[in-house]
C-alpha cells in the first residue's frame, strides 16, 4: 500500500475513533493525513469507498497487533492471543475498536457500509474459523464443533465485551478475563 | 407510569431504532409522542434525562416480552427464555435492540450516557445473575461459576450477536442458534 493511502486510511480510523462515523467528513480526513481533498477521492472515489477501505485497514492492523500470538507453540495458543489482542489497553487497539463498533452501530443506519462491514466481518471469522481447525487437528478443540459458527460466535463475543470495555463498564483486564474464561468454557476438549 | 410519559419514552425509542441517538431532537421525540416539548422537558428535565429513562424503558420493555419464559418449569429455562426472547423477529423488539445497541455505541462518545447506560446494564446482569444462582441451586448450571461474572459474559454475548443480526449478517434464527449453543457450552452442567 502506498505511504499517501495508509496516511488516509490511519486518519480516518482517528477520525471515526473520535468523533463517529456520522460525524465523519472527509475534508477533515484529508485535512488530518495532510493530503488534498482530491487526492484523496482519487484513491477512495467516495465517502462509501473510504469507509470500506478503512474497514479492511482496521482488520489488517488488528492482525499487526495479533502479531504476539504468532510465537505460540500451539493453534489454541495463537487462536486465545488473535483474540484477546483485540482488548488491550493501547492507544492503538483502543481507537481501532472504538473506530470498528461505530463501523457495526452505524451500519445499522447506513446500509452502504452493511456490505463492506459484512465482508471485513467474513475475513475475520475466516481467519478465526481457520485457527479453530488448526486446533482441532491438535485435539486442543472439541471436535464437534464447525469451525464457522465457532468464529461467529467467538467474534461476536469479543465485540460484545468491546463494547463494554470501551463504554468503561469493565476495564481491559477484566474483559480479557471474561473472554478467556468463555473461550476456554466454549472450545477447549 | 402516566400514560403520557410512557407515549414519550415509546417516542424516543423509536425515534432513536429510526435515526440513531446522534439525530436525536427533543423536538421530534414530542411530535412522535403528540405532546408539547415543554411537557417532555417537565417530564424528563433534559435530553440526557430522556436517554436515561429511555434506557430504563427499554430494559422494562424488554422483561415484558420475555414474559413468555416466565412459564418455563425451571430457572435455566427461564434464564435462555430470557436472553433468546432479545433476539427475536418482531417489530417492537427489533427497534428496541437497535436502539440499545445504538445507546451502547453513543456512549463511548457521549459521556452524559455512559453513566446510565451503565446502571441500566446493571439492573439486566443482576437479573440474569440471580436467575443463574437459581439454576445453580437445581443443579442445571455449574456451581463453580460466579453468577455475576457470568451474567456480565451471557449479557454481552447477547449484545455481540445482536450486532451481527442487526447489520443482517446473520438472521433471528441463526443468532438464536449461535446463542442457544453457547449458553449450553458455557454454563450448563
Amino acid at each position: 500500500m502506498s505511504d499517501r493511502r495508509k496516511s488516509i486510511l490511519e486518519a480516518a480510523a482517528q477520525c471515526i475513533a473520535r468523533n463517529g462515523v456520522r460525524g465523519l467528513r472527509v475534508h477533515d480526513v484529508a485535512q488530518q493525513a495532510g493530503v488534498s481533498t482530491s487526492l484523496l477521492y482519487y484513491h477512495f472515489k467516495d465517502r462509501d469507498g473510504l469507509l470500506a477501505a478503512t474497514l479492511d485497514h482496521i482488520n489488517g492492523t488488528s492482525s499487526g497487533y495479533r502479531v504476539e500470538g504468532a510465537g505460540e507453540a500451539t493453534a489454541f495458543g495463537r487462536l486465545r492471543a488473535h483474540l484477546l489482542g483485540e482488548i488491550q489497553d493501547r492507544d492503538e487497539v483502543r481507537a481501532n475498536s472504538i473506530a470498528w463498533n461505530e463501523l457495526r452501530a452505524s451500519a445499522v443506519f447506513e446500509p452502504e457500509i452493511a456490505g463492506p462491514l459484512a465482508r471485513t466481518t467474513g475475513v475475520w471469522e475466516t481467519e478465526i474459523a481457520a485457527l479453530v481447525e488448526a486446533a482441532q487437528h491438535e485435539d486442543q478443540v472439541r471436535a464437534g464443533l464447525d469451525p464457522k459458527a465457532t468464529a461467529v460466535l467467538l467474534t461476536a463475543l469479543v465485540e460484545g465485551l468491546s463494547g463494554r470495555w470501551l463504554t468503561g463498564e469493565l476495564t481491559a483486564e477484566e474483559a480479557r478475563a471474561r473472554l478467556s474464561d468463555a473461550i476456554d468454557s466454549l472450545v477447549q476438549t
